[in-house]
């Protein structure tokens, strides 16, 4: 008895020590990285030339195009083993000329308000559209009002961000329904066309733009949808109460136009003992074409680009082959991402893990984690390691929509977290611009990238061991 | 030995049970606060005023009386036991009409850069003061160079806040020396005149204020002391190294006048069971002159407002007496922070616990304090408590220094602890307005500020927990 306890204490004496001494070099890289990143960073540089030189990159624009050529050129500088672009076929709809809103309460009598029509919207008749408006607060609501009183109008849609959720993205998702689906629904009682309330906390004039889906509605029977800035929307609600039988007149311009060739862009450095095996770190290279898609997501774009950059700097050669994926319309269609999935799978190419980054340039909170309770136990463990840098959150959770098609058995998926507060202030609107990313934030979110792919890559994932193992 | 066994069992299961029970109706007090602070928060509202209609509240200037009788009506209508003015005497130093400089390469050959005058300093002679640079990396390097090299030339003070570390505070506490003491300093070796780079990591055209002392240095041997802009402290420094015998000229006509009576704002909530034990929280009403003082220090002023309102507004009525205070005079001086402590010394006040914020409204992730371990102790206990609001940082440290007059045995001090990674772009600057405020942000802080005032109101600190137990 006394023996074992005596074994025991010698056994657990060992294994602190041996974890004491990784924690030291893995300490001393993480720290060199953060140095890098920060004393000479090269992201908040790209992003600068990728916002404000080119703007912003809506899939099949001359703006993504552009994009495409000048990420490659920079990954071509970084002394990376290969450089390519992967094609990828995109959908191709363009805004038109600006829209046009008023709100007429009688006839002569009316105000303007900011809309701008949501990715995807049909136009609305040359001449414009003007109806009465029906406030609803979602698309449950549509069943209660009925087509009597649905029919011929313009619905509504105000349900507003719920303030008091602390992470702005669980407010996000339980609203946004009413942008993604609300015409394809309001249509089905007759509708005319549609007003979405901006998906945003802030009280302000931009319209936020951003994807919506008909789903098999019949084109002859698509309506137009528009976003209305939450000043607006707060503004139509109160005239509404006082003028139920007020007119809201807008004219969109859009178009949607047969697909076009467009490309990821890609860079790997090559794993030194699983060439093989591929971890993947990356973020959506087109954007909205409201603002120059600062946030949204030339950050994540440029942060990606940083961590391969990071590990040629810093000298640290990977055992697995990293790669950095910038992928070609995340806003609106996902076809850069289900394309990168389908040729990986097609070259038997095993993907062990992927990180993106799609939440802004803001400062890295964390990361959350969608695996098994063996892998996350892993990755709970190097917490310690990103204390200093004020890296708290380790959470099971959704990942990113472009590393999305990449999910099967065994492949961690993480997504970075960024502060979340100021995101939708920006989000898909006018003013997701360059000035409103901090250069120390962004910098710190690539440096925390890197040190969680430097983590997984020297470990390799729990599901990958156990199949080395065998 | 079983009986012993069983006996712990048994305790430890009621003890979690009590904790747990504790737990729950601590969660749903700390909810309350939060939902009611991110949906009916006013803090940001009263910024709005403050900054926007008062603007800049240099002590003894005529927005710092607007701003104390502004602060002084709203704390009227929140229903407090109490609200007074407490005087207190505070310096008056004035700008005057701006400042101007220009660097002269050869005669009639010049550029103008942004320039400040630090608080406290003296004016230049009334035509302005011309001389050649030596630029040095701080005031170890005086000695170096001497007083052959040093006389009759302006000290150019150029080392920069160091990128690499992720705590911007700790990074200006390496760099504030050379503005603080750097004209006393330098006027030992002759140096006629002092230029000191701001205080700010991000390259840009602002100039930085902030206060600087010179010591007992005799009157007539004080030098003027400005601050250059980041990009105009970089210009210089590399004109200097192709033309090491340029000049600099500044003009600057601040001045430094009587002192002048202001005012601490308080109010307070009287404790239902310890009337005469004191829980403060508090900002510097007072701020400099060149933005609108919105991070610093307004937003610590609505923040603490704001905690006694939130406790107005749940209904809960603590059991010591909850004081907000608006210090006077924390930028130059703090004369506002002694004059509450003295004051509370002399009527025998018995301080427990003191909150400051004055980091700026960004995000907040925690706090730091200024305790002993048994308090400590207590308060990492409540850490799982504020996870949901993601404040995550709690460790000892400094707390304000308004607060600081407090500081003895027994007293908990501490500090809201934001995100700091914006703070010194803002930070003494014209850039420190309304604008660079996020609602949201701003909000957080108040609630993680009353969320602590609560769980301390309630369980007390240890110290006086022993006390009375005695």
């Amino acid at each position: 008895m006394k023996n074992l306890l005596l074994i025991l204490m010698l056994v657990f004496t060992i294994s602190e020590a041996s974890s004491q001494k990784v924690n030291i070099e893995d300490s001393l890289t993480i720290r060199s990285i953060y140095d890098m990143a920060l004393l000479n960073g090269k992201s908040y540089e790209w992003l600068e030339y990728l916002s404000n030189e080119i703007g912003g990159r809506l899939s099949g624009s001359l703006e993504a195009e552009r994009a495409v050529k000048y990420t490659e050129s920079i990954l071509n500088e970084l002394g990376l083993d290969k450089v390519w672009l992967q094609p990828v076929m995109v959908p191709k709809w363009t805004r038109g000329i600006a829209e046009y809103a008023y709100i007429e309460t009688a006839p002569g009598l009316s105000s303007t308000t900011n809309i701008c029509a949501l990715g995807g919207s049909v136009a609305t008749p040359d001449g414009g559209l003007k109806a009465e408006v029906i406030e609803v607060q979602g698309i449950e609501d549509l069943a209660r009002y009925g087509k009597e009183q649905i029919e011929g109008k313009i619905v509504f849609y105000n349900r507003p961000m719920q303030a008091d959720l602390i992470n702005t993205f669980q407010a996000y998702g339980g609203c946004v329904d009413q942008r993604y689906a609300g015409a394809m629904e309001a249509a089905k009682y007759g509708a005319v066309g549609v007003v979405v309330r901006s998906m945003s906390l802030r009280m302000d004039d931009f319209p936020h733009t951003g994807s919506m889906t008909y789903g098999d509605t019949p084109a002859d029977q698509r309506i137009p949808a528009c976003a209305i800035s939450t000043n607006g929307a707060e503004y139509l609600s109160s005239v509404l109460k006082i003028k139920p039988d007020l007119k809201f007149y807008f004219k969109q311009n859009c178009k949607t136009f047969n697909d076009v060739e467009s490309y990821n862009v890609i860079g790997e450095i090559t794993g030194t003992t699983y060439p093989n095996k591929f971890m993947i770190v990356g973020g959506h290279l087109d954007s909205w074409d409201l603002g120059d898609g600062s946030h949204d997501d030339g950050a994540g774009c440029v942060q990606s680009m940083e961590v391969l950059r990071l590990f040629k700097k810093i000298n640290y050669k990977p055992k697995h082959s990293i790669r950095v994926v910038l992928f070609m319309n995340e806003e609106n269609g996902l076809r850069g991402g289900r394309k990168y999935a389908e040729i990986a799978k097609l070259k038997r190419e095993e993907h062990v893990f992927a990180l993106e980054s799609d939440a802004g340039g803001f400062t890295p909170r964390g990361f959350s984690f969608d695996t098994d309770d063996a892998n996350f136990k892993q990755i709970k463990s190097w917490e310690s390691l990103f204390k200093p840098y004020l890296i708290h959150y380790f959470e099971k959770g959704g990942s990113g929509a472009d590393i999305g098609p990449l999910k099967e058995d065994g492949v961690v998926l993480s997504g970075l977290r960024p502060d979340s507060q100021r995101y939708f202030d920006h989000h898909h609107a006018a003013s997701d611009t360059f000035d409103a990313v901090n250069k120390r934030e962004l910098e710190l979110g690539g440096a925390a990238m890197a040190s969680l792919v430097y983590l997984m890559d020297k470990y390799g994932t729990k599901t990958e061991v156990t199949e080395v193992k065998k």
